[in-house]
């Protein structure tokens, strides 16, 4: 193996320890070793295909394909192994990423582990999840702070409004290639830091939640070749960091878990929602709101399984 | 490309016609093409990681990766394209099968549509999904009432309370094989005929909601060895068919699409919508909500697809 830069010696020195998940469906494989004598994760994905690149489809065998041998052949159906073409420019068979030096919380976030479904009372909300999300800000989401600030990824950014109360980045989420449209995966993060996640959430952000999500389609509409209903725009509960954000996808895009009931709401009915409450000042600080949560997670550990005695 | 053995000159000779269908998340490219003038399918699918292999992940770097370049970095996080190393007898990159003379039927089942994502407003719901629904009562769920009536499926099912109309019937979904508890896949189908979705839903009926959820959790934690923190129910909008059924799973199953965003919403989460409407009046039917459509299906080729001009 050799690597073109400079700091890329950092994936070289990762020693692996074990698999904490192995995804067979997304042919991801999720690592836990170290560098340095200090915790690294490593995620390998297998890419997708380039479905846009008309020569590549066109010429399918010769160009994609760099061996074949057939493994066996029933009536009409007939198996085969093979070789892919790859180029780092053009044709990268995976991706990876990296974190390190990484933390117990990384690790629980990769790591396999068995579900639990928690209906979430306002009460429980206040108890539990309000004082945990308070430890999960300041320096945990500085990352995010460094993106809204410029300081990172400026060059990836696809639109920005810059006003610091109605405004937010949108950028490709770093599991997009950027080029496969049906893949589309996009992230707008809004510029203010009073809303952690929906439960800070009342009627009185409505019109921002409208005007925000008219932006994003707009922005994507304009910058991609989609229209408005091949984007799937939704938000995260439990989000997985403590500052508001949005997700915009293709439609065609399989997500998995991160679009699946019990982890995300389509931001539309989040809007819907709010707009049949029936008091001016209600919000979702008074919902019940039901969502998954590992079990290995502190959540749940030290949290909810208490108030489900489980 | 090389081929090594006889009658692989078959797939030397596929001319790709169009892309059926492509999972960006399995890494799958399912391609219409010809052969000889015969249709044909060519399914493309990366292939999972090999993790049995020690020795691949004790030198995971350097016998796995062939070349490797960085992307990107912030903060502990770094992203790098790779180019595998791989080897037709042990590491091969993809699986490729070949159907051919492939029929229609081929075709069909492999050919995906795309979807649409629809943000219903409430007189959207009138003027093309309730006529629509008028026509899918009667004998298109005349099955329906024969499971409620017990002339079919009697023996399957778990637990019933057989009011006329706050009762219904809880029985294994087909899909599910009865034994693999991490895959627990029941269906609850209610007595009642008044509700054939969540949009006839309204405040009246939070207590009758209420309690058929209380009863199924309570039905399956007795029945199978779960707990309430392991069962994800749910509900379907849009629904398969017309007349109010509940789906309960294990929250470890993996059910796709059918419990994605755009598609299922938690019971849990209908009840407490609804407990937050403003007036006694009111329910779904005055909601805005978002739900996927096929292209191919008739509600949006004759339907939505003219409200949206798309």
């Amino acid at each position: 193996m050799k690597e073109k830069e400079g700091s890329l010696g950092l994936f070289q020195q990762f020693k692996f320890v074990r698999v904490l998940h192995h995804d067979t469906r997304a042919k991801s494989l999720y690592l836990l070793g170290t560098i340095q004598s200090q915790d690294a994760i490593a995620i390998i994905e297998k890419t997708a295909f380039n479905v846009q690149d008309d020569l590549l489809m066109n010429n399918l065998v010769a160009s994609s394909i760099e061996d074949i041998r057939m493994l066996d052949k029933n009536d009409v159906y007939h198996w085969y192994m093979a070789v892919m073409k790859e180029d780092l420019e053009k044709l990268p068979g995976a991706k990876v990423s990296l974190i390190w030096p990484a933390t117990q919380t990384h690790i629980d976030k990769y790591g396999k582990q068995r579900h639990r479904m928690i209906t979430e009372t306002p009460e429980m909300y206040r108890s539990v999840l309000a004082p945990y999300i308070e430890t999960m800000k300041g320096d945990r989401i500085q990352w995010v702070y460094n993106i809204l600030s410029h300081k990172v990824e400026a060059d990836r950014i696809v639109y920005e409004n810059t006003d610091p109360v109605n405004g937010f980045i949108l950028l490709p989420n770093l599991k997009w290639d950027r080029t496969t449209m049906d893949a589309l995966y996009l992230i707008a993060i809004v510029h203010r830091r009073d809303v952690a996640s929906i439960r800070d959430l009342s009627k009185k952000h409505i019109p921002w939640l409208k005007s925000v999500q008219r932006e994003i389609v707009q922005a994507v509409t304009t910058t991609y070749p989609l229209t408005e209903t091949q984007l799937r725009i939704y938000v995260h509960y439990l989000p997985s960091y403590y500052h508001f954000h949005i997700h915009v996808t293709n439609v065609e895009h399989d997500a998995g878990d991160s679009t699946g009931i019990g982890k995300a709401i389509m931001l539309t009915d989040v809007i819907s929602r709010l707009e049949e409450m029936s008091d001016e000042h209600s919000g979702f600080a008074k919902s019940t709101l039901s969502f998954f949560l590992g079990e290995n997670s502190e959540l749940w550990k030290n949290g909810y399984s208490k108030i489900y005695k489980d």
